[in-house]
């Protein structure tokens, strides 16, 4: 409510505290509550897409004790690349497509997985880890994301995945430049 | 040693535990030890490079009693932006010029900084970080990195600049697909 910059009425920046300039204890705070949610499953790996959302997810993987984190990486979908699973991911933000990868030695069919997450808008960055997942027979445990758009349609996409999504921030929408959050 | 695998001669490819799939007790471990190292010096800031570097940054952050991160970000030399501190940085295995940038809001003449990441090869990325911390009179308190090829000259250029670099493993160089350390 306090940091949060909107922009355009979309776009919500959070640079002072969760992209850029990172608030630590914030981070380790949503780690706590991500573990809090998901503790009862049986989470093997943590799995999220660079960059931003690498310093929580390292948290989260702190209070599983210790687990690996694995981080996506994105690329250009010109290469091919044989070692690697692979989905192709349109951004919406930057009008382009790339694709997200994870090396098939990093998530395999023993694993139980957690999706961590920055924003959750039209979901196709989830998507697309969830279709890397489904080629590595892993089985999908939660998706975890810090802030939610919930004017648009990411969540219906993921539970209609039969995906449990925990959302710590939902917004309702942007007014006068302020943050509305769904009421729960 | 065991995970570490060396391609051409040149390239020590460290994804199992380091830069795609990450071993969490290792990063905090990391943090413990450039805690230890750096811990008189009054530091308010670790500053790091997207994407490697993040994951072991937070935990630097958080033994030096969750002060802020700030990961500058890499961008094609083209887009202008007035709010931000930059510098060019040619990269050597890409073979191309990008920019690293902080807003000015997340570094200032108050701050005492140190700076972490994952490689040092040339010092391209690290120098491109110091004249960031010199166009915002930001006072550099040192150089923390993972992995020193000491075969370049990354070193030497950082310590010309007369700034307190530790390495925590230092190569000497690569022999028959093997790491050797410098003796020390």
């Amino acid at each position: 409510m306090e940091e949060g910059v909107v922009i355009d009425h979309t776009i919500l920046k959070v640079d002072s505290f969760l992209n850029h300039q990172l608030d630590i204890s914030l981070l380790e705070e949503i780690g706590k509550e991500f573990y809090t949610y998901f503790k009862e499953k049986k989470i093997t790996k943590i799995i999220t897409i660079e960059t931003s959302g690498i310093a929580f997810a390292v948290f989260v993987a702190t209070y599983f004790g210790h687990i690996p984190v694995v981080f996506a990486r994105k690329q250009e979908s010109k290469i091919n690349n044989k070692d690697c699973y692979s989905s192709k991911v349109y951004s919406f933000t930057k009008d382009k497509e790339y694709e997200v990868r994870i090396d098939k030695r990093f998530i395999n069919a023993e694993d139980h997985v957690l999706f961590i997450d920055d924003f959750l808008a039209n979901g196709q960055a989830i998507l697309g880890l969830l279709e890397i997942a489904k080629q590595a027979n892993a089985t999908v445990e939660g998706v975890g994301i810090v802030i939610e758009k919930s004017f648009q349609n990411g969540r219906k996409r993921i539970e209609e995945k039969e995906v449990d999504l925990y959302s710590l921030a939902r917004i309702k929408g942007f007014v006068n430049g302020k943050v509305v959050f769904v009421e729960e």
